[in-house]
């Protein structure tokens, strides 16, 4: 009965014309040419090289994209078990009409082919966006994007801040943020214009969200100019930061983000837990993973210092979801934001959707992202997310708390898409 | 099939009289007046908070009940998906006769003064004792609590001990101490004998534990009274203690009182996690969280020196479910106590449900208490753990172990009612 | 549907010839000669007396076998929930045709007796291995074991180092290393030599791994010789070692060890996360536990340092096996390995195996392993392994992904057997 039932919600679910609100698409490049842009996903570079498939394999300077989808092909076997490749399975069954359930040395030519063609068709992106019923894309610009010649309203702008927080003492991080406001980081009062002058450029062009990776490590804290005017000074001298100053430039940035966020009614998007570039000899996109001791305790100053900023807060294991849970059930401010990388796989999304729709108000969910790089990721990704949606609402709202199917499907729409519509709207 | 199984078991544990081993019942007051009574409590307060609900509404000084009530059903549709607002709805179904699935703005006032009109009857609290099955109701009183004018058969008292440990550095606790006491706090031996007379006090009125909830920070360590002797006189000249001191202190009374739970066969309660005043700015009892980064190995001096008192142990995270499984597994002394707070939520307590039945014997696991502050949430609460736990003996036991029915079921009447009955007798 | 092809499933698991890739069997006395030999497995000594029998009463010299588990026998009612007493009472109905459902103190001498009968035939342990459908057993040997004396190819090989890395310092460890290598242990030089010589006799009579148990608190880390020299120097001249240069040596010894498991291409077991002697007066092997706080990014500088070393990575923790994933997902160097103690119950199994199907290449995944100390225990507990599996396979796979049953027949045939025979086959 809960399958039939699930199935129910599912269909309805899936009617719903979805906004993704977080994604690494390029907008003027939205979506693939060829297979390789797909498979070429960190996914599926970082699984085949895990399984035996040397990175100068993957990596090879000027290989033909056809070249290099053969290559990856011959390792797809050992990753046959792996969501992700479900997803591939999936993206090629419905936009190429791929009719097999595994991609193999036998077929994949003729699906790489057959692929090509279908991508060069030039609504192919239209195509996309409407297959995938897909509404609006939210992108992560670098925060000296010049946000032109893209269709602002499908493709909606937010503010990256990653560089600024934690690499600010490269030269080139200045110089970029210098050329891109016109501002000479003389001092922190300066610093402080600047980044300024980045929200007014992207709420100007329609910005919904700040956003920043973090690492496990970090405290944001208030700091003051004083504190930090000598560590600016330090870096434009060119002297190498200790470690605590480098924490200090972090948290003055960090500290600074909010505050414009604050005054421009931005939300800013927090994704807690990521350690860069643990794995060096990884492929590209694929050296990253963690460490689970974590606690959004360390974001106690910051959640009460702004009560009027909204915090969307992903994290990376699935240890700190209940935490998550607990903060968005307490603080005003605190939401919950999709199934980030390592926790974005059915067992994981199943348990962290249950503690999330039993204990966090339903306005307070944002249910899905994509984190895609390329648009075809959506629809096979929302379809994952979807699936275990919908086993949840049947199981634990209709079955074990008697809802009506109505009732289910409704609170499915809302953390699907009618949270993120109006969690990011602008004021 | 597993779906009747569990209803079966089900029905057989709904006919258990229930003992509930830890409340907050103010045995002078145990029942409602009014529906305000039992949406002022902080799960409802705080959640419509979190949903947008602005404190100074919630906590207006010389808000009317009524008035209060109505401001909050304002906000119950965000919050309709929690497990909370089921517990209140099913409430209101049970002792009230409300038939709807929903409170709205649209039926709450007859809700309410129905509510009124049976609160007022002169039999109310026995009523809801009746109803609710609850034979005994552990209480959570004060140290200096003089534990007179109730049935202290019914409602049963246990010893508070978090003001003694974490705040005794406070001149109110201290004067409260020695008012309680009539020893006057000179040296430590005086400390040991005021808290000794608690003891005896509580014990002759028919205490049935010691209980404090404890930072996840805390460490319990042997402290020598010369080591506590000049901490405790810089408290009386009026020193404010260094943040070591501070722990010492806890560290010596805590110690103390293990000594004293030894000394009286005295189970000691340990409720370990909770970070208090997180958001400084929540409701009335909202504002506490926690840091799940907690491990029992802090707890490895105390566990080994006291291997004659019971440690009844809650964890407030369910990421610390599984330590608490394997120490219950292998220390004598250690018992299993319910789920909760944060971890008092379906999701949570299936899982951390399965794993004690999987590995702590039998006869060390305390099922449930409801955590109230008044009586009407013992029947809800009681209601949703037994459903998971009739779901958890269906699935894990007589369908995955082949288990009788029979056998399921006293499995299920042993942590339900039979162990903290034996476990918090006095001997 | 989904409780049949579990069925369908299972039965084809359960043909399977099965390599046990951990155990910690004496291949000189492999098989159980009295109940005793299987009731004192420490899961039952420490359950009974974490239920309340004295350790005195289980440890008392030259206490009779059948007294033993006559005393033994009467705490079992209490720990009748646990699913190691069902795996006791699986291996008595499968080798010794027991019929009851509990181990009483009605049913225990007949069954005793039984056993007894059924263990004095000549050919039991060829009895127990064709029962259990067991090809190969890998132990787990003391580095100076002189590994002669019984069939290597049935009995595999394991280096044990945990008294290497951890207690060098003791006087016992450096003897023991000197004389079954015949090397002085004069310097840093002579230590490496004698530990290369240990692999030269491990690989010589068909070892297939080095093995370790560690502490949640241990990074491994590269240590220069001139580091190393005079702790090892202050060891020799019988100076108590600080804890600094305690965990000097133990990383020293242990790059040493990873050095020659590169060398000789043998994997390295890395069983991660035990604290030793936790509860101090418990019984045999009944003292250990665990601090869940510990992070595969303490593993970071020595997966990067040795990519062509095979590590099968156990954790201890449940909260641990995300990490373990994403890290089996990233580093081509790291393999799941089984389910290890605390974390070999059905609850920990099925989300850990979920998980590890979702996102693990399968080619990297080593299903289970006993970690018995005698054969009988294959049985019981690979039965359990197999039904979780089975369930996942069903759930995850045919349900959910639409797979066909042979599909995912071969992902469990692959994980249980496939994988381990594949990855400890020597080069």
């Amino acid at each position: 009965m809960s399958v039939q039932l699930a199935k129910n919600i599912l269909t309805e679910l899936e009617s719903l014309v979805l906004i993704d609100p977080h994604t690494h698409i390029n907008p003027h490049a939205p979506a693939s040419e060829t297979l390789a842009d797909i498979m070429g996903y960190h996914y599926y570079t970082e699984l085949a090289h895990s399984a035996g498939l040397p990175k100068s394999q993957i990596e090879e300077p000027g290989l033909d994209p056809k070249e290099k989808v053969g290559r990856l092909v011959e390792k797809l076997g050992d990753l046959d078990n792996t969501i992700q490749v479900s997803w591939l399975v999936e993206m090629c069954q419905e936009f190429f009409g791929f009719e097999g359930e595994r991609i193999t040395t036998d077929n994949w030519e003729k699906l790489y082919d057959t692929a090509t063609a279908k991508m060069a068709e030039p609504d192919w992106e239209d195509q996309v966006l409407k297959h995938s019923k897909l509404e609006q894309v939210y992108l992560t610009n670098e925060f000296d994007d010049p946000l032109e010649g893209f269709d602002s309203n499908r493709y909606v702008p937010c503010l990256r801040t990653d560089d600024l927080v934690f690499h600010l003492a490269k030269p080139t991080v200045r110089e970029r943020l210098s050329k891109a406001t016109g501002v000479e980081l003389s001092d922190c009062s300066a610093l402080v214009k600047a980044i300024g002058q980045l929200f007014e450029h992207f709420t100007s062009r329609g910005a919904r969200a700040c956003a920043i990776s973090i690492p496990p490590t970090f405290s944001p804290a208030a700091v003051d100019s004083s504190t930090m005017e000598p560590i600016l000074q330090a870096m434009q001298s060119g002297r190498e930061l200790t470690s605590d100053e480098q924490v200090i430039s972090s948290q003055f940035v960090f500290w600074t983000l909010a505050q414009f966020c604050s005054e421009h009614k931005l939300p800013f998007d927090l994704m807690i837990g990521v350690n860069r570039r643990v794995y060096e000899d990884g492929v590209f996109q694929g050296q990253d993973l963690y460490d689970s001791r974590v606690s959004l305790i360390q974001y106690r100053d910051l959640l009460n210092a702004f009560p009027d900023v909204t915090f969307p807060i992903s994290v990376l294991a699935a240890t700190s979801n209940q935490e998550l849970v607990s903060y968005a059930w307490i603080f005003p401010n605190v939401v919950t934001n999709g199934h980030w990388w390592y926790s974005n796989i059915p067992v994981h999304i199943e348990q962290d959707t249950k503690a999330r729709l039993q204990a966090v108000p339903q306005t307070k969910q944002i249910g899905y992202y994509s984190d895609m790089y390329k648009l075809e990721f959506a629809l096979p990704k929302f379809a994952m997310y979807r699936r275990v949606l919908a086993k949840v609402l049947a199981d634990d709202f209709v079955v074990a708390r008697g809802w009506s199917e109505e009732r289910a499907i409704a609170l499915g729409q809302l953390v699907l898409r009618g949270n993120p519509e109006r969690i990011f709207a602008r004021p």
